[in-house]
């Protein structure tokens, strides 16, 4: 197990990097059907939060519960979706999914449902400022 | 919000009762196509784990953390699926599925694919005593 962490390039691929926290990287799906958050704990070799340090399992679920009441709270979403599942790309990071109950999915998962619709440069851009603006204080986001 | 606590009804009729920890139901999904746990926490009126207690949402992290490692260990696990949706069940639960390269719907996720395999009434038995003997200790099962 290396400690130089690397963000798997997959994850890298179909996301925007909206910064770090102490422990993880935080990124925004680029799929403007869902506000869609990750986060990623930046250590090498872990596929289950049970095999971060305990220390850092804290701190994950401290973040994951501070971001996901603040993306409630800011887009007025009918529920959070949060999930570690992580069978195809096998870094651990955590799925924090804003759903509403008129969204492409609901009231299913959004796993595997229709296609990905990308953000326009311009969407992206307004989007990422807001959650800076937004999650900056309650996550300590750098 | 009342303080009385009622599992509901749609958790209930798929599943059978494992037993209980200090503030969850332990629930085995009748699916035999996937070793398959759910986490209640036994508190009336939530569906979303910010909304607990700090000290109830540490309590459940804990839980779900020793819980998914038992799983994983006791089933050889390629990996564990740890999940809050509720989007059709709105009280707050908690699913840990055991996943398996080999298994019905990898690597995508469970929900949705297929149809339930219902476990015969002697699996069902044999793997409840199995699992009531791997749990006990971890989470303090009653």
């Amino acid at each position: 197990m290396s400690d130089i962490f690397e963000l798997d390039p997959r994850l890298a691929a179909g996301t925007f990097s909206v910064g770090s926290t102490s422990l993880s990287r935080v990124l925004l799906m680029n799929d403007a059907r869902f506000p869609w958050i990750i986060l990623v704990p930046a250590r090498e070799g872990v596929s289950e939060p049970f095999q971060l340090a305990l220390s850092e399992q804290e701190a994950l679920w401290r973040e994951s519960m501070v971001l996901a009441k603040a993306l409630k709270r800011y887009f007025e979403a009918d529920k959070l979706n949060i999930a570690a599942l992580g069978n195809q790309v096998s870094q651990l990071h955590v799925h924090h999914i804003v759903r509403f109950r008129n969204d492409d999915a609901w009231p299913g998962p959004v796993w595997g449902v229709g296609s990905t619709v990308t953000y326009t440069e311009a969407a992206a851009e307004a989007l990422m400022d807001d959650l800076r603006r937004v999650l900056r204080e309650p996550l300590a986001l750098r």
